[in-house]
């Protein structure tokens, strides 16, 4: 891990310890999406056939999952684990009920109301990654607010093994969320399928979830097409920072920064405090613990661009933090909340010595599909408000029209849009030979 | 305007139906953008000099507005105009006052703390077109949520007339809403100084407003770029559909299709009825009220576009409608409410015959930047929640990671992330050892 001082870094430096690796959009990676999505979109789903068989190396019967293959998922599964899903998706689902967007209406003026309506998204499609490790936790948190928000089509894939089945775990957390359909898909494929329909997938108007780079690729590529599906968000590495004070505890500190690392090379590690003796404690602590890690090679190539900063206080590690804007940010510090304040931009937050990242990703309640590479500075986590619209119905009375058509006279005529004047003046006239 | 039967109508003639003009991303266009984003990106203020006296035949001084220019649009404007932008001002205030997002807070189970804790996007960046037709109610639109959201910088860009200077409503306007900085830019160059920066204009996180195809592709390219800015929505040519029945008034409905039509010769009108007599009759009053319009050209050239589509029903037309999802909705009927509920999709919604969309367009309340060309499937207009982050918080206590640490151990080893694991169960021995 590379250690610094903030301090004593110019400008240059400065921008160089916080930077990401880049994430080009290779020319090499953009064509060979953009011609997966094509092939997808001329053959359907004999094109899925023969992707799936090349990149998945699976030789798909039917793509859909079928009734038989969930009962036989559920099946599978040890109790232990159905009961931790089922516990899991409970505290999401809470803590997404009480935090999803609200009807609201007011009148704006006597005889002028305007509500906000929401609507589900008709159709949406959930990706959840499979390959190495499968993922039922992302089902949770992409399947749980779509129930909630009463999307009427919830569509999944995710990525077959060799065997040609989908994970037992993915498939039993899909389930337990009311998600209605599962194909056996992965990669840009899926994503295109999903964006654009074929005989075997619904056409989804919104699609959500992490991938690899081919998958968040396909994701750019759809959502700048009119014809394709709107995304979450744009992706990159997951990445933690971490803020400590010298009564965090170096083990517990450790152990964070490297649930970060085992994601994958490219994952971000920082740590922020003003004790060195925090930070020596923490680097050692590290060493200590990766070496007996199933992911060490992994979290070892993480740990090589990870940083240890020195600053001088908790303020200025709440300024580089801001600057760094994390996707979690966990803060083991004598009085976490108080750093909150000035807290401009995060994914998801962490506070105190008994709230590892861990229990975000699975089960605190909140949600683990959150921004990354800097977008926290712009985009928010998913929550059931990503698969909504929020719609705004106003009705004006005659009365209210006699209030505020004046206005929309005025402003009608500043802006030379005289068929927008006329619109109102004619029904003022009808109006005032009524009265 | 053309005349439909839906029911007469096969699979391929309904899309053809309901068909937007094609929006086409030209790869000509797509080029001239891209050269103009790397023109400014390499050679900041000096290119948007150069590229102000290309497109907007203005040739700058000063870039940014001084509060002398900002006083001199003030006295220069009459007091019915502001007194009128004050008040439009106010309703929007109000109205995006009651809609905010709120923060939230819950207890998933016990000693386990989520909260949802609400950041403004720090500088947003507003475009306001002006062209031929100055927007003063755009610049209300973008500045009032940006204002209430707490955006620490709000920068507008709006282009200059030849003259060298901004339209002194959209100035007045901005000032109102509390804009910190205009600057006298327009197109895609606008963008591009909003979305990286250059010594005078600050680079912006998040871009918002209407504007023409080069600002609109220049948008999409800059959200393409982690290191550009975040986007509102994707646009397209502004659009309405009106559903009537024979208690309509032909002319109420003629005066608001048109106001539609006179945006541009692209611009989207669609009229839905089961009355054949009410078709007719404003098939008529359309003719009769465009003759004598300013904007006569423009709106006979959308009208060739337009459609009017006998239906079935009420019920049949609400279906058309949620499969177009237009922008604007205005429902005429006897009983609008009635409606509401089977609607899917729409940007805005106006109820009853005194509610002509002009009144969203400019002073009920509600934002007039919506999603077009069919986005309004997947997105929803400007709202506060365009200008913050949602950004969830947790706190565990050492009894909630004892109710849900286990869940979590179980989730992380189901997904052989064993750092995960262990990140939580470490702090599980800790508290053991503590007993």
């Amino acid at each position: 891990m590379k250690r610094l001082d903030w301090n004593t870094l110019d400008e240059t430096a400065r921008r160089e310890a916080l930077a990401r690796p880049a994430q080009a959009r290779a020319d090499e990676l953009k064509q060979g999406v953009a011609a997966i999505i094509a092939q997808v979109r001329a053959h359907g789903d004999v094109a899925l056939r023969e992707l799936s068989a090349k990149y998945d190396r699976c030789a798909l019967d039917a793509i859909e999952v079928t009734a038989a293959e969930f009962d036989a998922a559920e099946a599978a599964l040890d109790e232990a684990l159905k009961s931790a899903i089922r516990e899991a998706a409970g505290r999401i689902d809470t803590y997404h009920r009480a935090s999803q967007p609200r009807s609201v209406g007011v009148e704006t003026a006597p005889g002028v109301r305007v509500e906000r309506m929401l609507r589900p998204i008709t159709r949406v499609g959930l990706y959840v990654p499979a390959g190495t490790a499968p993922l039922p936790s992302t089902a949770l948190m992409l399947g749980v607010p779509a129930a909630i928000a009463g999307c009427r089509e919830v569509v999944l894939c995710s990525p077959a093994r060799a065997d040609g089945r989908c994970d037992e775990a993915v498939l039993f957390a899909a389930r337990v969320t009311g998600v209605h359909r599962v194909f056996k898909l992965g990669g840009a494929q899926a994503i295109a399928a999903m964006a654009y329909g074929t005989d075997s997938v619904p056409k989804c108007e919104k699609l959500f979830g992490p991938g690899n780079a081919w998958v968040t690729e396909a994701k750019l590529q759809v959502s700048g097409d009119p014809e394709g599906a709107a995304i979450d968000m744009p992706a990159g590495p997951s990445e933690v920072l971490v803020i400590a004070d010298d009564v965090a505890r170096p083990a517990f500190v450790a152990a964070d920064l490297l649930s970060q690392a085992e994601h994958g090379e490219d994952s971000q590690v920082v740590l922020l405090s003003p004790s060195a003796a925090l930070l020596d404690a923490v680097a050692a602590e590290v060493d200590r613990q990766v070496a007996t890690l199933p992911r060490s090679e992994t979290a070892l190539k993480a740990l090589a661009q990870s940083r240890l900063i020195a600053v001088d206080s908790l303020a200025q590690a709440v300024e580089v933090s801001n600057r760094y804007a994390p996707e979690h940010l966990i803060i083991q510090t004598d009085e976490p909340r108080a750093l909150l304040d000035g807290i401009e931009s995060a994914g998801s937050i962490f506070l105190g010595s008994w709230t590892p990242e861990s229990v975000g990703d699975y089960c605190s309640g909140s949600n683990h599909v959150l921004p990354t590479y800097g977008y926290a500075r712009s985009y928010s986590g998913v929550s059931v408000a990503s698969f909504v619209k929020q719609i705004s119905v106003q009705e004006v009375s005659a009365d209210g029209l006699r209030a505020i058509g004046p206005c929309t006279v005025t402003l009608a005529a500043a802006e030379q849009l005289e068929a927008h004047r006329r619109a109102v003046s004619m029904r003022l006239d009808v109006l005032e030979s009524r009265a």
